[in-house]
């Protein structure tokens, strides 16, 4: 059973998940060899993945079988396991507990060579509606606080399987970075009775030098203080602090929306590895209690859901990680500019 | 002149640094290109970087010539500029300043291959040594707050330059992971009047099966909830916040210590990339004013120099962005296990 540790000084917890790694050669990063060419993702290989958890199928078309077009399975070498309790303890001035969760992965496309950025809008709209099913679905498990989808894409970006897929962790623990999102926008609405990303939009939308793209139902920013080269991030324009709570119009207006902002980064940046992150509000469907009833009062006035995109062509190193601080050597105007001006056929 | 700015809704401020990178497509890491064999840090180059602002010279020996055992150079390419006023401005709810700090480069030994694990203690001590006079002499400029000490080797550390050096820069912002710290620390100090380091350290000698290293001065403990296999932490065991003040014995001691360290993790990772980095207290030589004196009251008491050091063997994925939360594949106990086991010649 993995075990979720918090870090005594600082409020950050860890998994610890020893079963996927097991000897220190193992994690020599020069030894990463390629793949042999089989792919357990591709269609024809279901019976190689654990049963999918969702899909959608071609009429007919038997679970675990061909004839899908997404596919949801559990994560064979799941950071989390789903049975068991929490079981939090201290262990001294130590806290830990059960790494309880869920690890699903969302594939994509039966097709191995499928890329997001060349997708059809219809096809966008039903990823959108594989997260939104899933995180619905996980949220009715009261032992989860946060459901966070992800997408890896190319190894550098921490993609371990080429394969077109997202990846979706539900959690115990909200994650500190969610968190620090959380309670700020909690003080601003508490003093100013505002969301703070409804007045980010506002006033990037006035100032435009960072607006990469501005359509009806999305703004595509790059943020003010983005931490790297081409940051950006997707707010829906409709206050809204739940990703599952959009409409379709909406649901079709994002797919467009993701599907140029992809584009325009690989056409921009020749193809680069990215990861983009979804940030939805915590898991608000269980407990009753006076205390988490306060701590969600505001919830849905104070916090907005977004999506956040990261190219990643710089490497980290020991500055950042001592410091939680970021050098940028693209000032976001210019990605902006470079981003808008990028020719799309 | 770089821009310090900082993100609305997370306390983080970000450096934008454009002049260091110019055009799309010098990010794409792809295009990398190896070195053309000339280094800027070789003995007989002094004349292609910036003059030393500091030196261990043979007697006799003329600045910015052959002759240096230890030569602190300041950046040719900063990130933050030396000259110039704070000037902190708002631009609507946004926050920035100038980019003003300093970036030094401490060049550990002429010779291009010298390794710090193959290090002679008095070398070492020599360095650190290098160390408390850059941070000693950079706090009498009252513009900065933080000095952060930190060691990339390997290019997936983010080394750029293979010749061994360290870096230094001065902040004009205490970062906010040392500013999580601090937090943390002065509140326990608050409920406990003991120092949350201390503390730790205690524990886990009791406990035994995370120590590492335990001598006189100092230990070596890989964290209870580590992000990263075989992170580790290097603590002095007598309480002092400042590692200024570090007497000479201790600094002796600390030389062995992170001699043997850096050993352990060659041998057993085979001479991975890795980062350390030194968190000390912040420059607390300047301001007078009543809220300042009260902020300082009790960091003496309360704060406790460290140095940490991640061995680069994972990826860094959209999940560890999103969210700030890390999987660790290897549990620190086995770290521990593996590094302790480590047969040193």
């Amino acid at each position: 059973m993995p075990e979720l540790r918090k870090d005594p000084v600082v409020d950050r917890w860890v998994i610890i998940a020893t079963e996927r790694g097991q000897r220190p050669y193992d994690f020599n990063p020069e030894q990463v060899t390629a793949g042999t060419g089989f792919c357990p993702f591709c269609e024809g290989n279901e019976n190689k993945t654990p049963p999918e958890v969702w899909a959608i199928r071609s009429s007919g078309s038997a679970p675990n079988s061909p004839g899908w077009q997404i596919r949801v399975i559990p994560n064979k070498f799941p950071a989390l396991a789903i049975e068991g309790e929490l079981n939090r303890q201290g262990l001294g001035m130590f806290d830990m507990m059960n790494g309880v969760g869920a690890h699903e992965i969302i594939v994509e496309s039966p097709d191995h060579g499928w890329k997001v950025s060349d997708a059809s809008e219809s096809k966008l709209f039903d990823i959108f509606r594989s997260y939104r099913e899933r995180i619905t679905d996980l949220q009715k498990d009261t032992r989860f606080r946060y459901c966070m989808v992800f997408r890896n894409y190319g190894a550098a970006a921490g993609a371990s399987l080429a394969h077109p897929h997202s990846q979706l962790i539900a959690l115990a623990i909200t994650p500190k970075r969610v968190k620090e999102e959380l309670h700020s926008a909690k003080e601003w609405y508490h003093e100013k009775e505002r969301c703070i990303f409804c007045d980010v939009i506002r006033q990037e939308l006035v100032m435009g030098d960072r607006v990469v793209l501005d359509n009806e139902h999305f703004v595509v920013l790059s943020p003010f203080a983005a931490r790297f080269p081409f940051e950006l991030a997707i707010y829906p324009k409709r206050h809204c602090h739940d990703f599952t709570l959009m409409g379709d119009d909406e649901r079709r207006s994002l797919a467009g929306t993701l599907r140029e902002t992809l584009k325009r980064i690989a056409v921009t940046l020749q193809d680069p590895p990215y990861n983009y992150i979804l940030h939805t509000c915590p898991n608000t469907t269980h407990g009753t209690g006076p205390t988490r009833v306060n701590y969600w009062l505001t919830l849905e006035h104070d916090f907005h859901w977004h999506l956040e995109i990261v190219p990643r062509l710089t490497r980290i190193a020991g500055f950042e990680w001592g410091t939680g601080f970021y050098i940028n050597p693209v000032a976001p105007e210019n990605s902006t500019r470079f981003l808008r001006e990028a020719e799309l056929e």
